[in-house]
């Protein structure tokens, strides 16, 4: 089925500069404020306007289209919309499609609603878009886990006996997750230095990114029904970008049996935008055959990956930007609906609201690598920045900056997610 | 400094049964809702009586000790209450002791506000007392930890390398915690029947306990900013009974190397009344020595572990409950203030309504394992319960319940936790 608001031939009356991340056929959502109402609500955008969905709503403009019991643009999350579910999330997003279409000059000729409704970027704050219930993280790049695999088992053992036959995945921590643009202080915890010595405390020395997408789901099943993977779309609201910052010298002296803690959970970074899987559709395309063949519950039919182009960058403090990694989400082994149905076959519950992201997206080569671990194979191929300096991990200072966007063929057209930054603060 | 709340020589003007788990110096904190008023709401019990905090305070109760500007106890959990402190935790409390003192007659002569008030418990229902936003499950039991180290990895490498320099922890699933009397679905799931084979899908076939306590938080620090192991204690509301569900067939398919995911989070149990840390001070007893030496950041002084003895029942269809466990959180090897303080020494912040429990609590002795891996040792050595049934794990239509409870020395006043229970329905 077409969704109509996709349409490539579409215009908005509201100006986008050529190539925006945010055309009127992506429509993201978030959540804003602005200097003169400090009160953060929901949001969409169109190029560097923003658009306030609480004041659409209170203007009227949902009217006999969203719930008449109780405002659901209110608040300061979109975690009331999420309850909604598909079909409400796009007859929204349509309305929104309808209501800036250049052809439709009924909002835009009325100053005095525009005035209340739209909001230039530059005066506005974005803010962490939903309330998170719960965050998993998976590691569903098989690349990822492969060069992981080799470098502390050996080639032999790279991948564990499970990993082609599960997507695994763990639970991760959701207070600690912050808006892009939030600094990151580096931690501080425990660490081996040498095998069979005792562990010493202090700063992180080996602070990493990992470059992943998040998606966010709507309300699931009561607990012990378990979403099966041909209805696992309905309850995927949208994606982010996602970048699960870990201190890998933690990490490895803690992670065992029961997997990453204060490795991982001082902080996590997510795109103000969320882009609904909707805006994404049609850069639907084939994830990796599976082999061995998968059981019954995580088999599907047709095109499940997404073809989302990913960057990363490195921007020491007062210096330029280094490209530093190109991937892809299609790269990924498992897909979002596997990972949901697999999350859920036991009969785990999900909240609007919850968080799942995708693991490190590792590529086949060795630009495409994920990780400053993978990247620099453990700090024994440094990277080398604009300004000459070398990388193997970050650095004080350093901003990681993450990017991505979906490409219609030819016309220039895209879906964008914007960035997720973060700047690395020196240990306390 | 004596808590005044907790004298032992209070009794209150609301008849309790000799013994009884709920005296005037427990005052625990929960939620329940009543046939007249299904409305979940804050609550307190003595006895067998259950105390409407909401009421309480429409009723002015609490003028002058809590915040003017919102109520505090009337929305469904105990969430703003936690965001107050344990200054306000603690004059709520002395309050309530005073209000129900013997001594103290205005209340109980006051019939039309005693019929607000006061509930009968046989006439609520008990729920989820805290909107739970992350859930820690610690591994914090050395016999534990020893006992399935030995199953899995042999005598000379039972404990891990990190185990004595740290309080093991993984983040668990937050939305299937569930109140006492919930039913638990016995969970579907891949397992490996046998080394080198392909997975098998189907119910588990090991579906096991674990006997643990929870505590619940107040609100932290900023993201950031640690929270040291002498100020722990200010940040700790009180404590739960916890049953860990887990099915360790899944469980061990799954969890290598991320740590244990579906193998757990189809379900956890908690007691439904919160006992303060208050109410539990006069029954802080020594914790092991720990040796080798912990790093700085988690040395403590004084007493700091908890004498509070824990029981489990198997009470299978039909039929009687067989005690099947004796143990004592005093055991656990890694305080509560050790596990506080470790979780947000890189700076990870915890909420008003954080979980975080403790692990299966095994003490010395087989009859004080705290999980049916321990207690039947890998089903070698079945249980009998007296019906004549065996057990390795839990089979369908078993009720699981655990209780636990503190006892002053000589005069038969204890401060209980009730229990925790659960029937296993058979998988879908």
């Amino acid at each position: 089925m077409a969704i109509s608001s996709n349409n490539p031939a579409l215009s908005s009356w509201i100006p986008a500069p050529e190539g925006t991340d945010f055309p009127i056929q992506n429509l993201p959502f978030g959540v804003f404020s602005d200097a003169q109402n400090p009160r953060p609500r929901p949001a969409s955008i169109i190029g560097n306007t923003v658009i306030d969905l609480c004041a659409l709503e209170e203007l009227g403009y949902f009217t006999n289209l969203l719930p008449a019991a109780a405002p659901v643009f209110s608040g300061s999350t979109l975690n009331p919309f999420l309850q909604l579910g598909k079909p409400l999330w796009r007859a929204v997003r349509q309305r929104l499609s309808d209501l800036f279409n250049a052809d439709n000059d009924a909002l835009k000729n009325n100053t005095a609603h525009c005035a209340k409704i739209l909001f230039p970027l530059e005066n506005c704050s974005l803010h962490l878009p939903v309330h998170i219930g719960d965050y998993t993280d998976f590691y569903s790049s098989r690349e990822h886990a492969t060069n992981v695999g080799i470098m502390f088992r050996g080639a032999d053992n790279a991948l564990m006996p499970n990993w082609l036959h599960l997507p695994v995945g763990y639970h991760g921590r959701s207070s600690s997750i912050v808006v892009s643009g939030t600094p990151i202080r580096r931690p501080k915890g425990q660490m081996q230095l040498q095998d069979g010595q005792p562990p010493v405390f202090g700063p992180s020395r080996l602070l990493d990114f990992e470059l992943e997408m998040a998606f966010v789901t709507g309300q699931g099943k009561p607990l012990g029904t378990p979403i099966n993977i041909e209805e696992a779309d309905d309850f995927i609201f949208g994606l982010m970008l996602f970048n699960d910052w870990s201190a890998r010298d933690i990490q490895k002296w803690e992670y065992q049996p029961l997997g990453p803690f204060l490795g991982k959970n001082f902080g996590s970074s997510v795109s103000p935008w969320i882009v609904t899987l909707d805006a994404l559709e049609p850069f639907r395309t084939a994830a990796p055959v599976q082999e061995p063949a998968v059981l019954p519950y995580l088999q599907y039919s047709g095109n499940k990956a997404l073809n989302i182009n990913l960057s990363v960058f490195i921007q020491p403090e007062g210096g330029a930007a280094t490209q530093i990694c190109s991937s892809n989400t299609k790269y990924l082994y498992w897909t979002m609906e596997q990972q949901l149905a697999h999350h859920t076959v036991n009969g785990c519950n999900i909240n609007a609201g919850d968080m799942l992201a995708s693991g490190t997206i590792s590529g086949p080569t060795p630009n495409s690598f994920g990780s400053m671990l993978e990247l620099t194979w453990r700090g024994t191929k440094p990277l080398t920045l604009s300004d000459g300096a070398e990388r193997k991990f970050i650095a004080d200072g350093d901003t990681v900056i993450m990017k991505g966007y979906a490409q219609y063929p030819g016309n220039g057209l895209r879906i964008g997610f914007g960035e997720v930054s973060g700047k690395v603060l020196p240990a306390l």
